[in-house]
């Protein structure tokens, strides 16, 4: 049996959004009893809410994450469970667990903090030394329910950059993958021309042997 | 083998919008030389481009996009090539090729007219018959590659809208699943608080006896 869960945080009017970034506006700009129709309308940074951090981000590069490949953005999910720890690093068991073109999700349970200041000022980072053993693991992306897997000056963004690695900020829902034995992730960023991209994120779950959505 | 398709037109600045709707705004906030990094900001309605109408676009319901499951977004794929035609009707051998739960795309080859004046005048559409029979076969959703499968006073749409059978406007590159045994369509829109979304709508196709994908 299959089933879907949402990774994504609601897109709402004042959505957080990164320090200093402008803020989120979403507003109702037609309404079905004057216009016969209702419409909306949304003007946000590409690094609001849950988004997909593509190279351009921080490196120089002319590749928007329109022109990113569809292959990078689904592939086999991988959950780990780092609740409790400040700094994410190498575990042995990871060494069998992280699979090639697979796509690594970090479990902090930090998005109940979402909304609040310490969201952004004491989140948990991951090592260099981690980022470094993904590389090595040829994964497709790195997913993070924090609004960053690393702090200024980015070093563990720009090393999955280098490498073709993206990464998954704001995710939220991760514990609901906890007893999942296998799932896919689908992370669809707009098609646009910009860095980064705004996302809708989800994991379809496996259960009771049903298989084949592996690429 | 899977491969993915693209069915989305890219957002770029003045992304061509419903004649009436605002226009859309794409441009870069941060630059890397300047902020060591890169941002973008999207200024957009949620009928622009490629997008889904939920039922809240024409009826009076309180169920935002962001409310419906993502069961609707993700199904086996059903195109039909429907070039030439001016309305869209029922054909007999349609009885046996759509299927329940199914999302059915109509290859009208419109698309090739996106940004022209002619692209929402003089669209093919679809019959309210070709409506009631996708009802009657429970379909998840409609998609098409002209910018709306009706017109005033979009009885078809308020129809499908009636049975939650949602519809998904501006597609492209439709062309590229003729030759597809066997797809499955990914819609995903933004998970927001509004009466419809832009989405990124891709097909995952399958040849050579891959199978599992089908809910």
């Amino acid at each position: 049996m299959k089933t879907f869960i949402d990774l994504t945080h609601n897109i709402v009017h004042a959505l957080p959004v990164y320090p200093g970034d402008e803020e989120t506006k979403l507003y109702q700009v037609k309404n079905i009893k004057e216009h016969e129709f209702n419409n909306h309308r949304l003007e946000v940074s590409m690094h609001a809410g849950t988004h997909i951090d593509g190279p351009m981000h921080l490196k120089p590069s002319k590749k928007f994450i329109s022109q990113i490949s569809l292959d990078t953005f689904i592939g086999n999910g991988c959950l780990l469970d780092v609740r409790g720890k400040q700094i994410i690093k190498p575990k042995e068991e990871y060494e069998e667990r992280i699979k090639e073109n697979s796509i690594v999700l970090l479990f902090t349970g930090w998005d109940r903090r979402f909304g609040t200041s310490e969201y952004f000022s004491h989140s948990p980072v991951v090592s260099l030394e981690f980022a470094h053993f993904l590389v090595k693991k040829n994964i497709k992306m790195l997913g993070i329910d924090t609004a960053s897997p690393d702090k200024y000056p980015f070093e563990v963004h720009k090393l999955l950059f280098s490498n073709n690695i993206l990464i998954i900020e704001n995710l939220t829902n991760l514990d609901k993958l906890l007893e999942a034995d296998n799932f896919e992730v689908i992370a669809l960023p707009l098609k646009i021309m910009a860095d980064s991209s705004i996302a809708r994120v989800i994991a379809r779950t496996c259960s009771g042997g049903c298989h084949g959505f592996t690429l």
